[in-house]
């Protein structure tokens, strides 16, 4: 929400929603910037060392900026006529652990909030904070309001939870590259967490989670879509995604494509193949805090395997760096390389799991661009490829087409 | 607390307090211009009518300036290496009624607040706001910070509640009016409630009133006097407001001139003198939401008397009407009569109590400048006039002169 003209504009989305029956928890976000501008503060006034103590002052701090976007709707559902009623998580109350700055909820009280709405109030519940067991503010972390959408809609049991956002839905891949991009109108849900992870920034992973774990039907639609376009056309806009296998049984074998070249490649060869290698390996790269993707390890020759692995591009350095000094006299090679210029674009689906030469087909489609494939890495939903990045764009736009996934393919 | 460089140096300052070994709770009031910010944001969403329940909202919203203010301050004492908490309202809890925008505080648990002290933290607790039985954000009012303040320090039982405010002290009058206004260092409770209610705007006379129900010793100082000045000239600036009867043994019969030209007049010549007709009169004012402020009657004279009383300027037309149309029929007069151009002049004292002559060598003062009297009212601690408003100025530097306050006499 980004300003009193668009909290109205908000409002008379969510009227029209109450004056067409609909019992409705809304669970806003902060106004745009407000969040950085008070963590901005924060910093100017930080102590050099972070810890839980300053944690819990920026958490005070930064719900702040929800409390005050929900007691604003909250005004200006009633300037609509409607009944309404804002609680901060703690009044709700929010039970979360006390992970300061990236707390998770764990209980939610549903009392106050299903009394509310059985007297006709729309009941506004401030997104992305909670409060622990001793009473101290938590909050979710980035992207927390997602979340604590999700978890309401979970705890009322809701029909649906509606995620507005800025983009219009999941689409099959980014519409940037491929402007064929398909807006999905419904995804399952283990393709949105693969989706998700490989770039398609729509909803928080977290919430997508939750979703899952308590099967909330979660819809992602455009927070730009006019608030007066009508009801019904508005309730099937967007993407749904869904939690029961049958309701994907029409579904496509593959749904998207997903991408990024945020990854760097590093290789270590000649590698002893023997037990405990691997945590070795990975142990020490874990404990300098640096998160790896893919994982892959090949059959050993001669007792020798080859270990490669993916790494943000920001940790390329350390990691290589930090292997040539603490891993590699101990597995007797000297043998690393590794690589910043590559991508990983990955096909996902949840019908691959049930049909047969689905990774052959992707690649199939890459050979006949003339693409060399570096590593390869699937799952059940997803087949994911790393190739020199140059060609990317390229690649995404060969296997959008020859998975039908284009515009003009049925649907 | 204007920007993160006041409250680094508010930082800086409890930091001394602490290290010179005092045990403190710490009020904050929002950063300056943030509750106007807050409510002006309300007011473009508001709908027309004012209900108890926008009233809730307004007063969740208004509460989070002094959150976010509090955690600043909290994180700022950490990079000064002080171990901090802040709490909000609910957190203590600081249990209010729930009348919303206005609420009164009912009781402060301070364990929490102990706990922490005796851990050798500063605690912090957020001003201005409350929670009320149900769990509902209340806020006290505009500058209900001093009156949480005072109250916190009520319920610590502390040595003495430090108020830092844009002035540095009380002034035996207005500095503006009489250059020779001399700060002072002590002032009773009952002379502040006067000096406050008259036009000495230096706190909210509801702090001062509960400071004088729990006899918290109360300083007024100023927040502008650097943070690193010497501990103890700090502990002895500004001014105390004290409770003892003892402690006032030296004081001056008259400790100050206070003055204001908010007021207009109102009489009602001819009225019959009998039971019920001042209630009669300002029953109906006070329905009309009209404060009255002093208010006269003489001795009657043939069955009739006349009736006088002041209101704030800005509500005189009103009140006149009301009172053409709804009381004088019933009165049997229509002689009513009023002024806009009015001044109140007060000399405050807690010696006025034990000592006569003090009315008439006021009356005197005025006199020898020439300046007629047109209303007398007086009270124990106070004897006000009310005089045509040109001689306002006049008449503040003859008596501040004639009760021998100026700098140069004798403290």
């Amino acid at each position: 929400m980004g300003s009193t003209e668009r909290i109205a504009q908000v409002a008379k989305r969510v009227a029209k929603w109450a004056r067409a029956g609909h019992h409705m928890v809304v669970v806003p976000s902060a106004m745009s910037g407000e969040t950085n501008r008070l963590l901005a503060l924060a910093k100017e006034l930080s102590p050099p060392q972070h810890t839980d103590a300053l944690a819990r002052e920026l958490d005070a701090l930064a719900a702040t900026g929800e409390q005050a976007s929900s007691a604003l709707l909250a005004i200006a559902l009633q300037a609509e006529g409607l009944p309404s009623v804002s609680y901060a998580g703690w009044q709700v109350p929010i039970r979360t652990n006390s992970a300061y700055t990236k707390a998770r909820i764990e209980s939610i009280d549903d009392a106050k909030v299903r009394a509310d709405l059985a007297a006709g109030k729309v009941v506004i519940v401030t997104g992305f904070q909670g409060v622990d067991e001793a009473g101290n503010i938590t909050t979710l972390g980035r992207g927390g309001s997602d979340t604590s959408a999700v978890a309401v809609a979970a705890a009322m049991k809701a029909a649906e939870c509606l995620i507005y956002t800025d983009v219009d839905g999941v689409y099959t891949t980014d519409p940037r590259v491929v402007p064929q991009a398909r807006r999905l109108h419904t995804v399952s849900f283990e393709e949105m967490l693969e989706m998700a992870s490989m770039g398609s920034k729509v909803l928080q992973i977290r919430s997508v989670e939750f979703a899952g774990k308590y099967k909330v039907p979660l819809r992602v639609l455009s927070s730009f879509t006019p608030w007066d376009i009508d009801i019904h056309e508005e309730a099937k806009s967007g993407t749904l995604i869904t939690f029961e296998e049958d309701e994907q049984m029409e579904q496509a074998v593959v749904s998207g494509i997903a991408f990024n070249r945020d990854e760097a490649k590093i290789s270590i060869l000649s590698v002893p193949d023997k037990p405990g290698i691997a945590y070795h390996i990975l142990g020490a790269v874990a404990d300098a805090n640096i998160e790896v993707d893919v994982i892959i390890q090949n059959i050993s020759k001669d007792g020798k395997t080859d270990f490669s692995f993916t790494v943000h591009r920001n940790d390329y350095n350390r990691a290589i760096a930090l292997l040539k000094e603490k891993v590699l006299p101990a597995l007797g090679t000297d043998h690393i390389e590794g690589s910043t210029q590559i991508c990983k674009v990955s096909i996902v689906g949840i019908g691959m799991r049930s049909h047969v030469g689905i990774a052959a087909k992707m690649f199939g489609a890459l050979s006949q661009e003339g693409i060399n494939i570096q590593m390869i890495s699937t799952s059940e939903i997803k087949t994911s490829v790393v190739l020199d990045e140059k060609y990317m764009e390229l690649a995404v736009r060969a296997l959008h087409k020859a998975f039908d996934l284009d515009q003009s393919a049925a649907i």
